[in-house]
């Protein structure tokens, strides 16, 4: 398959490439590094990309950013962020998808959407939008739609291991084969929830 | 209780207006009717409230709309329209209410965060949205915070019966019951779905 990957240069993208990229043709874009700049908050940045690589048998993304503060200091602007960036990012992947995409897209989300940790309300906030979403968009999306949902990355414990106490971690290569189970599966709207 | 309404004068407002109005003082907000007017999606109007009723026990919102079209009709603004007013609107209520709410606060979402219907990736994505921002709110917030999700209502069948084909629907009685459960009882962080 021919497979555009967002968000390709985090720990996440990276080990997804690594997997992909044995029996795909992966297509690289993030913010800085990648065969393509994008920014996901910016609708004409998208299109950019979409004309750029024309037709595609499916987006994976692993691409969204959030603020993460204590709930008494998060602002409104601090809420629409998360929204701008995670959701309506990876929305208009989707939106913009419909004429460029074939078969599936793969969206990131996360286990705050299911479990609480302090000052995670935004991402809490944004991975709920996003799993509900995948459920939804399935039933009238003509390709396939799903999410991955994992929990903290081991890889990632000594940078964030303090947000997670107790939380068991998973290695990033199990959520990377929740995309190749997405992209090469038959499902659509569905959530694959690591940890 | 001293409990200040929003969103008063919708069928579901005034079915929690009548269950909550035997036992406690009710200052009713909603857009056209009601004690005050408020516009939930306008930071400064949820300001005038406050600021007009001054301290509350609680505070219950049954207010916030969103956009219902076919997916590939949505526009990146028609999300954010639904996001702007039922998830901010009622963020916004539980943020500027940290000075003036003493108890708890009551959200409302849907069904449609669990089960998907055509047209409504909007409404999905809000409820999804609200369901885990409560959960995750709740483990920070000095107040109480539960969310109400009901799903359609036997009294509005006539009117969006089509859109729920087989859904078993609650009467307006059992969400407002609910609003009960959240505002006199003692639990934190739920979502108590209705169908």
């Amino acid at each position: 398959m021919r497979i555009l990957l967002i968000g390709a240069s985090g720990l996440l993208g990276r080990a997804v490439h690594d997997v992909l990229g044995v029996r795909h043709e992966v297509i690289t874009a993030s913010r800085s590094n990648g065969d393509l700049a994008i920014d996901i908050t910016d609708p004409a940045s998208i299109a950019a990309v979409y004309d750029e690589v024309g037709q595609v048998d499916a987006v994976a993304c692993a691409a969204g950013s959030v603020p993460f503060k204590p709930l008494a200091e998060l602002t409104r602007e601090d809420y629409l962020a998360g929204v701008t960036d995670k959701v309506l990012g990876q929305i208009e992947l989707v939106r913009q998808g419909a004429e460029h995409v074939t078969g599936s897209f793969t969206l990131i989300s996360g286990v705050l959407a299911r479990e609480p940790i302090r000052t995670g309300a935004v991402a809490s906030l944004v991975n709920g939008a996003l799993e509900s979403f995948v459920m939804a968009a399935a039933v009238e999306l003509p390709q396939r739609i799903n999410a991955v949902s994992p929990t903290v990355f081991t890889e990632a414990l000594d940078a964030y291991g303090d947000f997670f106490p107790g939380f068991e971690p998973v290695p990033v290569t199990a959520a990377a084969r929740a995309y190749v189970k997405s992209i090469e599966g038959a499902a659509t709207g569905q959530v694959y929830r690591l940890g």
